[in-house]
């Protein structure tokens, strides 16, 4: 239930952790319950409603094979007015024809039926096993459920509901004082695989009880995915059912006004919110061990910076090399130097926190007296990497996970 | 020693395959010794001669950290008239700085001295780790040695010095039978990491004692090398070493025109040559224990083709579901439409060999029914799988290993 665990990410002063979830803003509720989708057995049908109506803003995938239930709630989000979600694990229902979409719609009729919110003002959303049609007669069943059991303390349970792959909580509330007053920031999400920058396998739901126009809600999500969900990568692979939603019902009487210096503090903390669920994510990478971070500076443009940080973010060689613990900056110089192909000698610097170990180019001759500090860098479970291509001025930083063993059992007998 | 062990690669009708190896086609001889360089005591230093003058063409990896030895090479290559290859394995002599150009220098120096052919008609070549300074004295008694050793029969020897991670023999011979008379081709290559399209951590060296032009043997080798090299990947990464060179010197006594049947029989050996070359790296992939043929059809253009096979060909996901032998289409489905961002709603058809997975986006219902036909072609070793795109005419093939626990091992124990 702590949000802010990542060196990399730094806590806003004007923000306090609060123990919670997504069901902390006052005027949300939420449940998740056990419908039998998933063998096991565990949760996999959840809401989260507002007693309010809401301003809402919401980012999806821009995957082509992109699931049913994004082309739904993709419509329903265009209002800017969504106040509640229904979403189940176990099954993405993505690439399932018309089927899939109709399978869609009667959840969010369920839904709106068992809660009582218009079927236009609910968010869809499915992760799990692609290809496959829905048990919907277990959805509804569960939805039904979910509703008889939403309360203010269902925040972890929805949490729990939406989890597949994951082994940590990402779930977590904070307040933000603003000089009006306090609202709060409340948040869960999903994603262990199938996480790329633009968006991940990942559902991330965010509430706050302050009261922001669905513009305002809008270029303040942007900004805070671009530095955070965008940034991450597993494995290189962005999913179908990727979705990211806030919804703001201003029940706690403060208004975020644009250009205020109260949307600058919120805007803050809710950019801080959206990295540290970010950083969970690569965290509980499937099978991961370490979480890189990986600056590229002295780029000649941001596509160029872009490129360069994520060859190596999905370069196999640069992520097992962390994994073995072995500072290998020859797989980084490679991989970076594949990125730059035919722009000319490459004259990198390349630092593991602040070890050089490649200079210009080449071995740097001080890394050896070193050693020592480097094995232990190479065992913290976050490692910052630099890479200065001196180049020219643009810049761009990625997270991501090593590649382990256990990755590779996971996905090799983990049918998605 | 053979080279079309995989059903991907028809032998040409005109084409033999012979026992042997680079140094097969007349007037060619070749050696390898074991220098010390690799702590394995294993071959690492390598001479590959024609006893005639030679066209020559080359084809060298892109990447802006390339090692010395490629600058040296591509200098060297420009002449068209290479006759001699010099090599080691165990360091790369990349990242090496002014250093590292100088010690590529003295070992085309050496060589020269040894087998009394200029300096700038030798070609030379590295593999293993980046950044460290090659043991020069260890490299040029090697070079010595190896010169004393020259032989019609050393390109065996000269194919294991060039080996770093690979466990499988990558060199043969073929004749081919022109109108003229017989010419024979023969090869050896390494590679088995770092191998991605556009070169690999591959060389490759190829002979020939037909008599071709450079313009002409320039041009069979780009069209064979972006039907075979450039198709293949591994693990995505390209190295700073990839070189690929032909000599031609024209023994046989048969010369190949441009533009005549014979250059078009002797195309169909070369491009055979390379795509059985590089089949056997796919093969050979470090710790893969399957060769997937990835058919992209229906693409809108020949670059949205490219896109959606490499994502494929580097997806960790596809990839480890090959390793797990499960027919996981929806990954497939989901790589593509992340190649595809924004094309709008994908379509495609998936099959695995001639079976049905997926259509029009959807699960194939007839399928199921297919069920122990699937589970045999997944434990096949080579397994064919395409997706059609219906959104076009273009396609593009690819050839890809799976990701297994024993590449894990292997790159996060290594040190490249």
């Amino acid at each position: 239930m702590h949000l802010f665990t990542s060196k990399f990410v730094e806590r806003p002063r004007q923000v306090e952790e609060l123990p919670g979830s997504v069901s902390t803003p006052s005027g949300f509720k939420a449940a998740g319950v056990a419908a039998g989708i998933k063998a096991s057995g565990n949760r996999d049908v959840g809401l989260l409603v507002s007693e309010q109506p809401c301003s809402s803003a919401a980012v999806f995938t821009t995957n082509a094979a992109a699931a049913a239930p994004i082309i739904i709630s993709r419509e329903a989000a265009a209002s800017g007015e969504l106040r509640a979600v229904v979403v189940n694990s176990g099954n993405a229902n993505a690439c399932t024809r018309e089927q899939g979409l109709t399978d869609a719609r009667v959840m969010a009729a369920a839904a709106s039926e068992a809660i009582g919110i218009e079927a236009d003002r609910i968010a869809v959303a499915s992760t799990g096993i692609i290809g496959e049609p829905l048990p919907m007669e277990k959805v509804t069943a569960g939805i039904n459920t979910a509703a008889a059991e939403l309360s203010r303390h269902g925040g972890g349970d929805l949490a729990e509901a939406i989890r597949t792959t994951d082994r940590l909580d990402k779930a977590g509330a904070v307040e933000v004082k603003l000089p009006e007053g306090k609202v709060r920031i409340g948040a869960c999400a999903k994603g262990a695989g199938m996480i790329a920058p633009e968006m991940a396998t990942m559902l991330a739901f965010i509430t706050t009880d302050a009261a922001v126009s669905p513009g305002a809600l809008g270029g303040m999500l942007k900004t805070a995915s671009a530095a955070s969900f965008n940034t991450v990568s597993v494995d290189g692979d962005m999913s179908t059912n990727d979705c990211l939603l806030l919804l703001a019902n201003g029940s706690s009487g403060i208004s975020i006004e644009s250009g205020s210096v109260e949307m600058e503090l919120f805007g803050e903390a809710l950019a801080a919110v959206c990295k540290g669920l970010a950083l969970k994510m690569v965290a509980d990478g499937e099978g991961a061990t370490r979480t890189v971070e990986f600056k590229v500076s002295g780029a000649a443009d941001a596509g160029e910076a872009l490129r360069v940080a994520r060859a190596n973010a999905t370069s196999t060689l640069v992520r097992t090399a962390f994994y073995g613990r072995d500072a290998n900056w020859g797989r980084i110089m490679a991989a970076t130097g594949a990125a730059l192909a035919g722009a000319g000698a490459l004259a990198a610097d390349i630092h593991y926190e602040s070890i050089c170990l490649a200079r210009d180019g080449a071995a740097c001759p001080e890394a050896a007296a070193d050693g020592q500090r480097l094995q232990a860098v190479m065992e913290q479970q976050e490692i910052s990497v630099s890479v200065d291509l001196k180049r020219g001025e643009a810049s761009h930083t990625m997270y991501f996970s090593d590649l382990t063993h256990d990755y590779v059992t996971l996905n090799a007998e983990y049918t998605t």
